[in-house]
């Protein structure tokens, strides 16, 4: 793993918090994507070399949405940079960690290829592997 | 604010967590350190220009006990690493945010001056502030 690519942070409203955040960062969010195969909306800010990720959920089905009404809003997952995600998702697995889904990557948000690991395998957090496109 | 100073993980037991974060991040803890006065063991690992801690409770009192009996283990805090601590205490009040305590940032691991800031006022977050001694 390369470094932090960025935290992903579950909020309400993303106009509202990407007010907070500017503020709190003292940047502007550089950028903001929709993912409709996730039902998120999404803005980012850099920090050094890493990214703060806000994701709002477009529909009660997201797993956004999920996360907010079971823990509230905050800090949903942690993205690690990766250089070879297949590699990587390999090395993983016979370390003897869960990677969510069949072991596939998708593509993400931000022109990245990515894949979570179950939280149970991890201390507790949900875990982005992701690769640059 | 300058970059994602380190994640700070709540777990139960820091030599445990110590084997499982190695194989995750697939580099060894470099440095551990008891900090009393929190109630905490901490390890830290290196991941690009940021750095892991994991934070075991060393008595009931510490917050990191009372954070793992409620949320459970995971992520507790992210540390921002800033150049002038007391100036961005001071433009983070004016900005409406919460720093905990009486705004006087103390001595933290690993040779860091810190304060936090209210999750209230930060989405839920629990924010460290830190600047290198």
């Amino acid at each position: 793993m390369n470094k932090i690519e960025h935290i992903g942070i579950a909020v309400e409203n993303v106009e509202e918090s990407n007010l907070l955040f500017a503020k709190l960062l003292n940047t502007e969010s550089y950028k903001t994507e929709e993912v409709k195969s996730e039902g998120v909306k999404t803005s980012f800010f850099r920090i050094g070399d890493s990214k703060i990720e806000l994701l709002e959920a477009t529909n009660q089905d997201s797993s956004i949405a999920k996360f907010i009404n079971k823990r509230g809003v905050g800090v949903h997952h942690i993205a690690m940079r990766v250089s070879d995600i297949y590699a990587e998702i390999k090395r993983l697995q016979n370390e003897g960690f869960t990677i969510i889904g069949d072991g596939t990557p998708k593509k993400g948000a931000d022109n990245m290829l990515i894949c979570f690991m179950h939280p149970k395998s991890t201390n507790g957090i949900l875990i982005e592997l992701c690769q640059e496109l």
